[in-house]
């Protein structure tokens, strides 16, 4: 049993620190700074293995003990990484396989980072030993509470080895060519194989098109869950080899939020807790912010570490502001209410060269504890220890599920049309934004879930239905739940083969319709839909031609085409329970419309009017809820809070909290104890 | 002597049809079903090779030998592909050859379609074997009607096989290379060459321009010209071993359209019979449809296979909208009206997976015989049962001619500028819509063509004066012809050597006029021409500053720069005939004030006013004049129509038709036999 | 020492002549007809590897013997090339090193030009070849007036045999591998080089971004200094090859005005004279053509040849508009107003076919001296004949320079942030545009200019900061200079270090501030500044966080964000003189406020109000100042001109000028001396 992070207390408030980057006599100065500002850990070693190893086979640990040491004797608390996750220039000199090769089929050269070939037999063999010599040399450490291995795993390589695991990936997963052909449908364009070794990577010099798409569905979307699996057997290779030597510290690699690549579901599985770098850019809504860190909660339904944040402004976006005061103490306090347990930067330090150097830091390229960020900084660090510790130990509770389905996203992407505009992240949002703006707490969930402890579940843009789904959503639904979801969703099985019937096919009884075809939009167009209400919004993408068998209409199309009063929203009394369909895709307008009968039907309890930018999000433990009253803007706001209990208590001010319309400065949070 | 398409009777109502992608069990359903449609027919076998020859040199016909048992059975007529348009993957693993090297110098690997090397040695070989085989199967089958020859083919091959295979072209072409050098004036850039084996394909990595311009234009014409010989040799080889065992089948092969890469004029003179595929997308005008219909017509001046369209929805466009009541019927009616002597669908069944999932069939997702489409195809199917056999006979009768040149369009993109929104189809279809929408027949024809029919002849931006055309035109106005051309008309030769003496020099007797430079606009500017009746409309692109001799002035610029008031149209008066030259690229208004003095000047019989969406087009057989009168849109319209008989009759309503005012219901049609 | 451009008289006309694209049978015409517009030379050889060495070390001259003599018998001056700017395809077959590997690691092949690898020991040593041979046959030809070799460096390769040049010349310039890894802070991201051999050249598959930025800048600028190097050494090589035999004849290259591969400050060494090619397009303001003239004539600080500019249209541009009647003089006279000492066209005769087929040249395709160019070309060769020797010994006087440094040009470039608008030559324009517009001079200098002679210095986003420039700047401003530099300069050292201690710290004393953040600003926002005198102006891309010491504020930021009323731009009295600094980057508006406050600090004589299109612009000589009074604009335009003198005379019309308005027709050009 690892340890939980429930047990790490002071809260970890620290960051990526790269120490040898700098002059050693630069570095007391880092801890004389740094604890001031309340810092009580660091992250190192994230890229160092051509400092570590500088031949094959010689390792050299001087630079990273002195780091070490220095870290403990000034009692910062650890979080060591493997530095696997940047290759050393002589291994690739040494063993070209090691890097990738692209989706034109070009070998990658040295440089850059997160680019090794995780099916190389050299990198594995070359990580394996770098990894039991860090192992070997720190395992028993008493500073380190958490392993951070390599670093945002992502890509994909379309080499020949990779080729040679795919065809291995493919015998386990299919054991004969023919399911293989079948599963894939593979008659297709003569692509019938006679052989798994006359299988190669599907990439855009063989069956990707430029535009994403790909020729079968199923070959692509096996070779992204093979990627994937890939990457997370090099993650389980490093992960053992430390668990051999060090029992019980939690280890984990930090991920990134929505992103594609990787099926985090499955790899929370192999995580002992969840970390993930947040970088909001100058346009991100608070919503999709909320949204990603409870999808990062929701990868083990637990709290996760904040690994990565910047203090100031990022650099790698095309417009990178500053956050305001106040902006930077909000998202810390933000991600604790989503289930953050950890507050940590990139980075401690400024680099002073290279693709990161005008990334800011806790020390700034002012190299003072006089800036405004180090300043805000050491703020948070002292509204940290005001904090208890059974704060750690509490958890979400929400009445809402949102589905979120890697191979969803995937399949959406790898599909030739129907419409070019159509973007999986988005139509999650959409669903999730409706009830950030009314406070309802959401928790997003994979397809595996157990659904019975939702009042509501909503599955957006759900394309690949898996085996078993279709059943689980009418159990619920017959027992009394609601449930939602949308046009394309549950299209295709787990290979892309479409399931025949009608669209929703497997949905049939429980939503009570069926699809025929659908119109896609050009961006210009003048689709609306139009509520009983008479409310109106938006159609957007896609308009599915809807045949009702016992659903009924909420909403209909309003448009010069012949669909015109056809249902575009439907509802259905199923069991127990209810099921709604949208078969377009909404604008806010529409989410808002469509959103208030879901609230009505599922029976929310404390649902917010539109919150207006403050956020009330909500943590439980055995004794106590811990209410987070924030003021997402750069605009004073106001706010009615009920506590809801006489004897609340905000944290940060030391105040007891009575119900009351609440001034709000800019950014203002309130943590309160009810 | 092949039968000709006039004798295919009942009309061939049919389609792709796969099903080789489907287990067997479904088959005998799809029989059913489509019979109920009227589906009289079904191209099979487009992409089996993997299937068919499973590895070298064994074939297995099994399965297509069932396909064609039932189709048989089932009274379905056959359109048998060769299956040479998708590599097998054994193939390109065996002889990486077969594939094409693209743009970038990169071997492409297995996977997509339409990618074979045309002068790959391996796939020639492979290719002739599996077609020789096919053709001694089935090639005394009686339900085959037609053969259809590998599939869309386009693109080019950059690869050590074409490049030996260049230099032996040539070699034929220019005997020396004294000759080609002279011909490409490759002095230029120290391009001389001193023997043919320095010469290399014109790509990317070579000697063309990421813009799409061209070093030695004659040199990248040349190749464009021998990577379309190459891939027709490809498919007279196929044609060339069907022939000897079938005497007497129509064989063809589909085409695109206005596609660039193959020159579909030389090409057609290898083909006994035209087919194509029409993919109108949702902002297509119905002009555009009806130009593609004609110059698919033009190409042999024949009646042609409408071989391919989607009964619903495309995937592959970005915005894939689905078509109205009624709009796949007019469709259809209209390739008939311009010459299709087939209805066919892309595809009859729907996939299941692949690339193609979300393209729309006659039998859909649904697997329904109720759906909407289904039931308008069925109307279809009954419909075309109504048209007696002497239409297939009827031909098309034009007073206009249109010239469209493949080398024109290559030369104009590989020109460097003069202006980079210059685009040849634009053109073309700019003077075709006039004539459109004014219901005036108009034929599509190569340079090689005859012009001594027409009353009108335009050659809209005719870059490139081929040997003799000059001749021809100035006999043509000297007897009494109108011809119209355009800026950058008759500029080079055929190796894009600049006619020197002021552009269009060769012309300069029959247009009376000779063009020093031109400006070339930005799209935002103020330039517009003014006519004699003070009508204006915006000057686009370029425009020439033209010397008068003998033409007078029908249009003048108007602008801010020193050509105001300078010459834009002029008409000349030679021998018999007149002749008119717009200097610059007009608009829809500035079309119409032209248009309007082409059609005086031409003495057109018959033009419509503006026909506002509603298509009146006739084809002519021994007996009978047949007018297709057509609402090309989704609104409904009001026209006059006067049969000039009174024996007119309605074929698919029965109906006599008099003179009157016909209202017209969208997407509505009438075919009238006058 | 070589002859100076001041003995050339009467003054080089000519331009690129390629006759050898023609038949001999019109070279006679040529000659006849470019006497006729006064053209006294022409510039040869520039693209004949191909014809002059027809296979390996066999040399023909027979053609270029025939043109040397022809233009000789003609009297025409030769300015002679050297050919090496393209490669003959037999060299790229025999030796496919010759060619460059592109940015993704893909060898080029045949075609195009200016794609040498100038690390090619294949190239080096068939370039020597070369260039021997036609120094031995023609270095005593008295006609040639200058050597032109090669044409128009630039670009970049990344192949082996530049990596093995790439790791010597690191070698000379950091002597130790550790060394490197300091100066480029190579620990970052496990780059730690432990051997030269280690590295590769930095490229979009090593270790630079698609999007332009680079993961260690010290590598990408050392890589990019390396580039301009080896093309420097290749130039060298064959200038000193030619110097062999010919003593004093100068020798240059063409250059290309703000063009960013080459550090022209540093070639400008080699040089004897510099040249360059003048290619406005459409849409440039004629203060960037001022100003690329300037920097032009900076790189010596001495008379250059304008060595091209097209007579009419480029073809190569998007939108190639025509020159307007005179503008092309206007053009002309612009150029020798800011030093040209010679006019010359690419090119003589317009070439037939290839690429450049659509560029103008003096006899058009019309081939004839009637045209409209021909008759231009003609009046300027009238009117060179009237200006005297003297003018060609006459230089520039300036109070005011503008940094213009190629290091900074790439550093923003190479750059990972802040902004991706951000653009180094448009922060330089944007200062120059605001003296241009007031008709002061500027001298365009680098970081190794004496600052003394001058009264004010700007140095526009000088993001490199390189060794000693502080100082000269500290010592500048103290003996009385007015500085001006803004957002983003000296932020870095030389290999991409960030300058610790706040933003421009190394200036910190005589700006009288420090920086400590930045914000970035998307494209859309609400951002002004406003000035004391309330007026107001956009604040763009980059908003400093400024902390003022000494200085005071001249302009504060207007915004919703924290930093309202924050100072933006600011004035620090520094020993006897002024340094301000702009935190932002402004529009015209905030240039027009800001400069005006420049103009009074530094006490600058002479400024014109607005100058709305009339550039007055002198050179001086010994005895005389000649006043170039031009409207550089389309309309008639009125100037208020004091001569200050009562001897000024017009040289092209031979008249006394006296105080007063004078109308100036569109383009009108005076010149006038004084």
């Amino acid at each position: 049993m690892t340890k939980s992070l429930a047990q790490l207390y002071p809260i970890l408030f620290g960051g990526d620190y790269n120490p040898e980057q700098w002059p050693e006599s630069t570095w007391e100065q880092d801890m004389t700074m740094l604890t001031k500002a309340g810092i009580n850990s660091a992250t190192i070693n994230v890229f160092s293995w051509a400092l570590l190893e500088p031949k094959e086979n010689t390792y050299d640990f001087s630079m990273l003990d002195k780091i070490v040491n220095m870290l403990s004797e000034h009692h910062f608390k650890i979080v060591m990484a493997t530095s696997t996750a940047a290759l050393p220039a002589w291994m690739v000199k040494a063993y070209p396989d090691v890097t990738r090769v692209d989706t034109h089929g070009i070998r990658q050269g040295f440089g850059k980072r997160h680019n090794a070939c995780p099916n190389s037999p050299n990198f594995q063999r070359l990580a394996k030993g770098l990894v039991t010599a860090i192992a070997n040399r720190y395992g028993d450490n008493p500073a380190i509470v958490c392993w951070h291995i390599s670093n945002e795993y992502g890509g994909q390589c379309y080499c020949e080895n990779c080729a040679a695991a795919f065809r291995l990936w493919l015998k386990q997963r299919y054991t004969t060519i023919d399911a293989l052909n079948t599963a894939w449908n593979s008659n297709f364009w003569s692509h019938t194989f006679h052989d798994f070794e006359e299988i190669v990577p599907p990439d855009q010099h063989t069956d990707e098109f430029e535009t994403g798409g790909a020729v079968l569905g199923g070959e692509s979307l096996d070779y992204r869950r093979f990627q994937s699996d890939s990457l997370l057997a090099n993650f389980k290779l490093e992960k053992d080899l430390i668990r051999t030597v060090d029992p019980d510290t939690p280890i984990t690699t930090n991920f990134m939020g929505t992103q594609k690549d990787l099926d985090y579901f499955k790899w929370a599985k192999a995580l002992d807790v969840i970390s993930w770098d947040n970088y909001p850019s100058f346009d991100t809504p608070a919503s999709f912010t909320a949204m990603s860190h409870d999808l990062m909660y929701g990868l083990k339904q637990q709290p996760f570490m904040l690994m990565e944040q910047t203090p100031g402004s990022q650099n790698w976006q095309p417009y990178n502001s500053l956050k305001e005061p106040g902006e930077l103490r909000m998202l810390s306090f933000q991600a604790m209410a989503h289930g953050a347990n950890t507050v940590q930067f990139f980075q401690l330090r400024q680099s002073r060269n290279g693709c990161e150097e005008f990334h800011s830091a806790v020390i700034s390229h002012v190299n003072s504890t006089e800036t405004r960020i180090f300043k805000e900084t050491a703020q948070i660090g002292a509204d940290l220890k005001l904090l208890p510790a059974d704060l750690l130990t509490s958890q979400k509770q929400s009445e809402v599920a949102i589905i979120f389905d890697w191979e969803s996203y995937w399949g959406v992407d790898f599909s030739v049309g129907p419409n070019v505009r159509l973007n999986y992240v988005d139509q999650v949002h959409a669903y999730y934004q409706y009830f950030y703006q009314h406070n309802i707490a959401v928790d997003l969930i994979s397809t595996d879930a157990d659904l019975s402890s939702y009042k509501l579940v909503v599955a957006p843009l759900m394309f690949i239905l898996k085996t078993g789904f279709a059943d689980k959503v009418t159990d619920y639904v017959n027992q009394g739940g609601t449930f939602v979801t949308n046009a394309m969703s549950a299209t295709v099985d787990e290979e892309d083969n479409v399931l025949l019937g009608g669209y929703l096919t497997a949905l049939h009884d429980v939503l009570g319709l069926w699809v025929e075809e659908w119109d896609s939009l050009p961006p210009v167009n003048n689709c609306r839909i139009q509520f009983d209400n008479q409310t109106t919004a938006k159609a957007d993408m896609l308009c599915d031609i809807i045949h009702l068998e016992t659903a009924t209409t909420i909403a209909a199309y309003h448009t010069d085409k012949f669909y015109n009063e056809y249902p575009a929203i439907t509802a259905n009394h199923y069991g127990q329970g209810r099921a709604f369909f949208a078969g377009t895709y909404l604008d806010q307008a529409g989410m808002a419309a469509f959103g208030q009968q879901l609230i009505t039907a599922a029976g929310l309890t404390h649902p917010d009017d539109q919150n207006d930018g403050v956020e009330l999000t909500s943590r439980y433990s055995n004794d106590y809820r811990y209410d987070f009253l924030i003021n997402t803007t750069g605009q004073a706001k106001s706010y009615h809070y009920d506590p809801a209990t006489t004897t609340a208590h905000e944290l940060l001010t030391d105040q007891l909290i009575q119900t009351g319309d609440y001034q709000l400065a800019p950014y203002a949070v309130k943590i309160i104890r009810a």
